[in-house]
């Protein structure tokens, strides 16, 4: 599809300067449906978008100044769309104010993933910025949630670590094949979903050469995770989740392993994935032994997932790889955003 | 302690030109009780320690040349004690050659790791090459097994995978704290663990900036694992073990988790974990909430162990990391070594 | 351009399992204009594309079986043109056996890239396969032959360092503003350059942590490097070159110092470079003092080049980066396809 | 040598946070003739060095706090000598104080390397904080100057990458055998080499992936690496000097190229080499076409160094190694320390 240079959607992104508002700006500047109207960034405002990431140098659109995330200025570019890649807790202020100016809205933070304040409370450890709106957001998983992405206003994007965890486990857990009490979540992630911060321990030569688990056992990531199992098993779902930093620059593998429910044939796994991404472009099924490697992914939209069982023990593994800039933050946002317009879901995003 | 240059144990490495060889030669070229006195390779013999290795050059010791594999050769050298670094199936015939001629042996393969060769068989896909030798092989993790060391002939070095996963565990399994059927082990291991191979999956571009799983469900470390938890539990434990692929050179980062038994206070893991280790110099235990990072322990014989408690699931979790080419294999065959020789279990290896 | 799904370019690659063959895979099933009919890999025949490169999967196209390098089955499936990723020696015949059948053949080996059959015999160590071919074939670097390649049959692309090197020293060798007898180029090349040969030096482990020169004080690049320079001087130019490899998967930075000529202003490199390149969409100029970064210009067909002058010692330096198998090999190769069908240069190249 | 434990020289580290000073610490912590009786920082003054830096746990010696860099309390430590891993222009205040307490200090900032104060400041861009200092201070490269280091007071311990442009180069320009106005040195340095700064622009995302020259036409380790050069040919010598960085924790590799003077037999390159390194035990030739590869000198004192001569330029190619952290800085002030207090040269160096 491509609605012409006359139509296409103008769309903003606020908090373009880290790493998940550069894979942003990468799809939205190359999307053929969109033209980016602004980028914001409080500590770059006024540079060009290429001066700031040289990668970009050339590209058409590229010489846009960053500027400052006022909501007047941006809905006075005329934008339709905005995407927030900003802090949770920063976001949901932002979020209303283009809201309350007609702009759609897809927010890669944490803010309106969660259905209860509470919960966000537990996991985030202050009061939810603005709980009210908590009911009107959807938590924007476009394989599981397409229709209601279609009607939204406000879109809650995934976090990487979930989409990479629920996507393998959502189908089998709705058709309540494995024992969702037995679920064990193990994760690697590339250094990128730290985010860009002048922190030592982000340094190079701190993560190179080092594999270290982190954030046990209460990522925050574990609150939307257990939120949309519960809602697919129908009852209330507890797991156990483990990330682990390793030195790549992107990208997500992420191993899950929990107890095939008695008599269930294992061979029930491989056809509830089938069934259930049918039709879903981003999902690759490897199939049964298939280990998902997260350089098959990285600068993509797509997820691989592989499966296995285990006789010896009964349990089935889940092997998935995303890259978290790509199908874990930036290019997912993207999808839900070509939905949300009734674009084609692929659009601007074959083989990012 | 320091034997003086007379009565340095003359030693032998077979099998020194891969990478668990070349860690073995940098221990041994500079352990004050050992004198080097032959390292054999097929593929090297007739050319210098340092010539293979240019980073040995200018160290004392490293103009030996590497020998044959001959039994009789590495005999008369006089050596005392030999190390295999060779392939399983390979090593088996040269250690009962070698134990012939009076030399002690310890094997880095796994020929000689199991106690039942009808494991052997299952895992390792063929029928073990000399059973009968399995009954008179000590299994020699040194701070389970010190006392049966001091006394072997035979010594079978654990695997890089096994040490990372039994040390948190067996304190563990022995008392009896968690539940043994709900053992899950995620390994994450630097590529020297494949080996110095030329195969295109190991090239440097196809590991770097890649995560993936591998070797599911049935790794062939599971038996040597399960062998060694069963025998301290007192019963047959069968566990889920994952190991992936991650770009570092060396390290191994293993995650476990399991379920704590009913009524146990969680603290009792941390007073287990320091009972069964206060005396054990290469064990360090960095208590409740002590992510291991690989990077702490490369190049040395430590493994470093934390420990949390999830009171949402009920798991208890362990992280640990070592080096897969030192505790996971060169060093701590050295350490052994030592233990068999009666020298101070750390000489040659302080902070190797 | 849109030629439309009728009038697609139909394409063979001849040699698509190596690193170089992935890189026009990845492009050409992308490219607007290509239909690709055929991909050859003796090793792979049979496989399907997206089975040997998993990255591939779900891509159209992708499911496109390898066939064995048959001149006559290239032929048979009606292509127009050829990319060659082959050996050098290799290429000659195959080139030669699809031009007699009518294709345009883009080669990416070495085999066309001399004028002289015996600078070939010289630096590559054996009989040209193909002496008579030679004065036939165009070396084609856009940037200074496009004239030549729009009515050429045999394109012969250049070499990875060669592209890094040349660019920034054609103009201003040309203008005579630098004295090329002064010329020292100094390359790093991340592993992928090497090729995707199971070589044990090309390990994981071998490369990660390493860097290092090779190659010297002759490496072949050379030859075609001093070719091309010294058509631009009007006289024989000789160079130093040294290659350096280093732990990157892909990507050239190279850094070429050469005394400024006697009298000249040294604002006059950067007016040649501006005016040499003015219209080159892939050569982004950094201007004075701008240092080159592989990070950016990775998986595309730019060229960053940037430069400044030493008042002290009177060098002109240049700083040059590009991804060696991108403007290094495959991109530029597509490029230079575009050009001899006509196509607008940057069709599906565009931030590649 | 054993001092014994009684006589054992106490020294302090000043300024021991940072990359630098994690190398001297694990250096002097294990050296057989020290005993390290105070680390500062500033920053991390009351925590004990295992605690800053994990991978000590459990060493003798690393449960020492760290504590202010207060001059009367190191000197209140007995302390008989202080390394200084601080940044140029707060090394000489320290110095000087400690100096005075009578001590005796190598200090490995830039602050005492140069002779001029003149140079100082236009290479550093202020006034030397202690010009009248200068001449007391020994530019303490182990190899070059031996019997003036044995009589310091104060040692300058040479930057990284003048360590790895000199050694190799000062043979040749004392001989006379290059042209040293043709002299032009590449270098590639590991990350470490940037310091433990929280910088965004070195972090793991930044650094991974990139290769990038820096730092020209101009920098500031020229003005050191003149001097000596000057010193050596007798009359002023003014190079090209081209800084880069690669994703590496440590290591440089420099390759250098200068005209053979005329009339030079070229393999007096090689014979001057041997006969100025007979006795250096740090100092690896790797002779006539040896490329030194970082990944051989990494966690070591040594610098290895091959060369070759190009017959069609009548260029010299001198390629060294070095570990920026290691002979480039912390092990190399070691041995400066060694020789000072009359300790054989490779005490506590020895395959560090």
């Amino acid at each position: 599809m491509d609605l012409g240079i006359m139509e296409r959607i103008k769309t903003a992104i606020v908090g373009a300067s880290g790493y998940t508002g550069q894979e942003l700006l990468r799809l939205l500047l190359l999307h053929p449906d969109v033209e980016l109207v602004a980028a914001t960034s409080r500590q770059e405002a006024g540079k060009a978008l290429s001066e700031v990431f040289p990668r970009f140098l050339s590209l058409p659109g590229a010489e846009l100044p960053f500027i400052e995330p006022d909501p007047d200025a941006i809905a006075a570019t005329g934008a339709s769309a905005a995407f927030l890649a900003l802090p949770h807790g920063v976001a949901a202020e932002i979020a209303q104010a283009l809201l309350k100016r007609g702009l759609k809205v897809i927010d890669l933070s944490a803010d309106f993933r969660l259905r209860d304040a509470a919960v966000y409370k537990e996991f985030y450890g202050h009061d939810h910025p603005a709980p009210e709106m908590l009911d009107d957001a959807v938590y924007g998983l476009p394989e599981i949630r397409a229709k209601e992405i279609r009607e939204a206003h406000l879109i809650a994007s995934p976090g990487c670590y979930p989409t990479s965890i629920l996507l393998p486990l959502l189908p089998l857990v709705k058709d309540g094949l494995i024992d969702a009490a037995t679920i064990v979540a193990n994760s690697m992630s590339g250094v990128s979903g730290a985010g860009k911060k002048a922190d030592v321990s982000l340094l190079f030569c701190e993560c190179n050469e080092s594999a270290r688990a982190y954030g046990v056992p209460k990522h925050r990531h574990l609150s939307e995770i257990e939120q949309e199992l519960s809602i697919a098993a129908g009852e209330k779902v507890v797991i156990t989740f483990i990330p682990h930093l390793i030195p790549v620059n992107s990208g997500i593998a992420t191993t899950t392993t929990a107890m095939l429910r008695k008599g269930v044939d294992p061979d029930a796994i491989g056809e509830a994935l089938e069934a259930a991404y049918a039709d879903a472009p981003f999902v690759r099924l490897l199939g049964k032994g298939g280990c998902a490697d997260t350089k098959n992914v990285t600068r993509t939209n797509f997820i691989d997932i592989g499966w296995t069982y285990d006789e010896r023990t009964g349990r089935v593994l889940l092997m998935s790889a995303e890259d978290n800039l790509g199908k874990g933050a930036g290019s997912q946002a993207v999808q839900a955003f070509n939905i949300l317009f009734g674009l084609t879901q692929t659009d601007g995003l074959h083989f990012a």
